[in-house]
């Protein structure tokens, strides 16, 4: 019970953070097609946000699904991981209003990267409440791989904008790829909690 | 359990999409009637864009009654759909504040169209993982003649706001009366399951 | 199952009016206390529509405790009323902004007619659907007196608006302290299906 | 029941004020670092509030556990402490805006003075419908000593502010990492609830 209204305040943050950020798409004055170009920029990073949100509610979301017993650590360090992804509304509307320059892009991977790093304290705090649960542990094992790859790739886009920010695009798609393309392991892992 | 998670979080991100539209609608600075009039535009395809959003939550709402087992394909089909949906309020306020020109209805409309193809597939992820399942079958053909009926009037939309927007307009109103006046048979499916 | 949902979806909205009316009061530029001076109005229309937003909550809460049968009709008066509702912040922020102008103040009289009507078809169209239900019969009988005053003091108030707007202010006080104060029979109602 | 939709609308609330204050850090129009610089106020002020809206999360989460009825009293007291933590977003971006200035800082320390007396009121309604429960008594001694202590820090602020805001700045910070820090009475309590 206490987990649920955990998972519920969760959601409702993931739910706003993911909504809110379409008010960062201002509505043009004029109904020409140009003003929708201009705005391609901040259309772009949205959808850029909109699927590493969907992403951590998914993983979220799937981590929650292997444990019962939660404490007030996993509580602090899910309220940590919300307060990173709360600012990722910012960081996009910086990167659309300033069209992907160099300083936003770092910004949004430093963002990212913190995010990255905040899911792994919070899997270490579940970790250490629910020792010796093997679903659990499947689950890490699932996302780790994953998870070192994404952290690699934020870490190498922050040099590689000074160099040229498409670079750091690149990667940023690379990683909201490799999440979001199912593995045969997850479908299966799904199929047997499910079937 | 899984589903439940899912589908709170599609109503907080249809709770929140439905109603930060009304902050479209900005606050007129003088007190006259007259204020009124000037945003009656915003009003109108408020109140549209809110009775689209009221269907989809509707169409959702009853699609996932129907079934138990779902995965990462229903996930992201799931999140796909409320990307587009997502759009909405910036389409809304763009044709409010142009007063229903000719490029916003026809983006308007194209997004419609899209959500449209959206709800489809999400609908066939579920069919792919639920066979065999005579109540899911039953919702959907329920849904298939008013859904194709819907696409079919959003795909004439768009070429006749070339024309004159006010036919785009007549067939958005007709596609909402056409899913708003119950018919019998979704009442009686109704009483089916609550009786 | 299908009325927790529709819970869920209506307290999603609900809270998102009651939060989203705070933007309507500008942060002020300067830290005088004079600029919360001029900001009071804002404050005043605020208190206000939280309180009333309040009160339907509190009502929608009850009414949904009782009965359990819900169909297409519940769930369009559901939305026919959360329309109404969400159209509270827009109807605040003018009444704020122009210090309650005879029109604004009409304005939002006429909202909260307009809302309590909504709410009064909504009754019907569970009653309709749920009939021989004692608990719901009580639940009727305890808010309708209350609703049929709600709905005489709305009235009053348009008229009474072009001859001063502080009757109207008046009236909406006098409805929410009717609503807020704990009459013996609600408690006793409310001890009832606890103890 | 009733109890879980007045969770459900309490952890709306508190999730839309958690993530809406993000909206009060404006979008800087240039990619500079200095941009970032500037809004370092908001930024500061914004984390702030985020762990003090957390920690009533927190408390509100961990009071509910412990008892099951509920009548007007509980809905109106919670309504109340709702409406008070509503302004927390205001009152975090009047003192981001003025850069922690004395006027905005005395009605911050304030308003956190008022949530503070808003939640006991709060516990003293559920005390008074949840008699001899012990774990709720248990829940209230806990609680105890940190929230008087919280209220006299709060107190201390307002005075302080006139000499200094920097010491308003300290208490805030002193009480937000009482909360934070677990102690081991907490932990222990929860892990028998959960073990």
């Amino acid at each position: 019970m206490s987990k649920s209204r955990l998972e519920a305040f969760s959601d409702g943050v993931l739910a706003i953070i993911i909504t809110i950020m379409v008010l960062e798409i201002k509505t043009p004055h004029n109904a020409g097609w140009s003003a929708l170009r201009e705005i391609y920029p901040y259309f772009l990073s949205y959808v850029l946000s909109f699927v590493f949100v969907g992403i951590y509610w998914g993983n979220h979301h799937h981590l929650f699904h292997t444990f019962q017993n939660i404490n007030a650590g996993i509580i602090w360090s899910n309220m940590n991981l919300l307060f990173w992804l709360s600012l990722i509304p910012f960081a996009t509307g910086w990167m659309g209003e300033n069209r992907f320059a160099q300083n936003p892009v770092i910004l949004y991977a430093g963002l990212l990267l913190t995010c990255g790093i905040s899911f792994t304290i919070l899997q270490l705090c579940i970790q250490r409440v629910n020792r010796n649960n093997p679903q659990l542990m499947q689950a890490f094992e699932r996302v780790m791989r994953k998870g070192i790859f994404s952290v690699v790739c934020y870490s190498l886009a922050i040099p590689l904008a000074y160099y040229n920010t498409i670079f750091s695009g690149v990667l940023f798609v690379l990683v909201a790829v490799i999440w979001i393309v199912p593995d045969r392991n997850i479908e299966r892992a799904l199929g047997k909690y499910n079937g």
